[in-house]
């Protein structure tokens, strides 16, 4: 329909004038598709990704759908369904105007593994990080300054040194707790990534780890034992961020090779309180990062 | 539409009388879910998941899709999608009349994160290790005593301190490089898993991850960089072996609530040669685990 319901925005055709350029990677068994086009001239991504199916809509999707048959062998049999389209929707982003950078970043590309040692953080990552543009965190500092998605607060600790702010991730729709992901943005300024972290971050890192698990209990009745909760190193912003997901969800991004467990991190720091400053870490970066690019001219892949 | 198209068989309204009894597994990730119901008084399993996107499809897709907005900030927006059904199908398949035996196969096993201190090792885990039939460990010593699988093995190293066979996973074909999955078996007869880990195997762990990414690189092709080596904890079995896998696949396993980077186990030991012995460490086991009925009987889920 292209009739709002009463109090809601109204469903209108909005990438009816989008005209695909090309697929910039295609997630079949997530059934995520990214997509670099123009709309209404501008370079825009659209990012498409099927969602889960719902628990409580599902009488009425049986009530209403049709189904083709394809193949029958004996109690087997299976069919194409077509389904009421308004329990049936698609998960859509749109980045418009698009630049360059977002295009790579959607781009499917192969990845190394990256060994960063001591000095190869001081001589080629923070040297890389200080060169970024500070307006890309400019949508960051937006949500904590409350300029941003304030609806989509789900809980807040104002404390300038152990506060933080608990969002939905975007890749998450709300509707099911099966797949929750949230992130808690830290109110310090200060702190790039794991990389900085040292035991006189422990409060601000337990009072992440017992609030944000406290206010998941109380919003979505998710125990904390049901939860992964982790950092990124690389992460994809320099300003730290811790991630929330059900541990019952395979989340992209929840890999060796990339996540680091929340109750690790603190127990290496009570234990050693430079453990992240000294320790070699391991990554991987795919080979249209830049950062990879800087590690290839450093002679360090 | 209810009406078939020339040729087509026609859309039928066959589960409008499917009478939901419960979920019996969800995979929010891949848009798969299998339920339970009843279909004309008889036990039936309805398995559906979402399609892929299809490039062929975009065009018409995007002319006749409508969107309501959820989210705008800055040049990001989220939308939710209502596509034409006909472009928007999801593959289903019934199972009619579904046995116990099926409604078993399709059920998902929920999981808990359990929190494993220095103490519950000893006083649980470690019991009831020694409590399982050492029968269940023969056929790793078929393996390292070269009675089952010689024809499998990929690189032997025999030395009793310091060696290993590697071998290809039961879950990697070998067909292709892509999705590369192979295993590291020690030969010392001693170490159960992770938590026995101390400084006296750096040597081993350093072998292995030497020479097994030397063997990969000889055998496949696949350099060191493309790698993802770790241990599981809890591990499958309680023989210590250490899981190669290729960077570029997403592995099941792979993730940070179960897996350890060798490269970090080996940092861990160096700089404190107990680190596996007094560590909590956080895992995740289901439900029909005997492991997770242990720790629930000690008080400790």
């Amino acid at each position: 329909d292209n009739v709002g319901e009463e109090g809601e925005p109204e469903c209108q055709k909005i990438l009816s004038g989008f005209k695909t350029s090309s697929v910039l990677s295609d997630y079949t068994r997530e059934k995520r598709i990214f997509i670099h086009g123009t709309l209404a001239d501008q370079d825009a991504v659209v990012i498409m990704e099927k969602t889960p199916f719902r628990e409580d809509d599902l009488a009425e999707f049986f009530s209403n759908s049709t189904l083709k048959l394809d193949m029958k062998n004996d109690i087997y049999s299976t069919y194409k369904l077509r389904a009421p389209p308004h329990l049936n929707e698609i998960k859509t982003t749109v980045v418009c105007p698009a630049t360059e950078k977002h295009l790579n970043k959607y781009k499917r590309q192969e990845s190394f593994l990256v060994e960063e040692t001591k000095t190869d953080y001081e001589s080629i990552t923070l040297p890389f990080i200080e060169k970024q543009n500070t307006f890309s965190l400019q949508w960051v500092y937006n949500i904590l300054q409350k300029k941003a998605e304030v609806e989509r607060i789900v809980y807040e600790d104002p404390d300038s040194d152990t506060g933080f702010m608990l969002l939905p991730d975007f890749k998450w729709d709300q509707k099911q707790v099966d797949d929750l992901y949230l992130i808690a943005i830290v109110h310090p300024m200060n702190i790039k990534s794991l990389r900085d972290l040292t035991a006189e971050h422990i409060p601000l890192l337990k009072n992440i780890w017992q609030k944000g698990q406290a206010a998941i209990l109380e919003r979505y009745s998710l125990p904390a034992n049901k939860l992964r909760v982790y950092l990124h190193y690389q992460p994809s912003y320099y300003h730290l961020h811790i991630h929330f997901t059900n541990l019952g969800y395979d989340t992209p991004g929840c890999g060796v090779d990339r996540a680091h467990l929340l109750s690790d991190v603190i127990q290496n720091l009570q234990s050693d309180p430079d453990y992240y400053k000294k320790r070699t870490l391991y990554f991987p970066l795919r080979v249209d990062d830049k950062l990879f690019s800087t590690f290839k001219e450093a002679g360090r892949v």
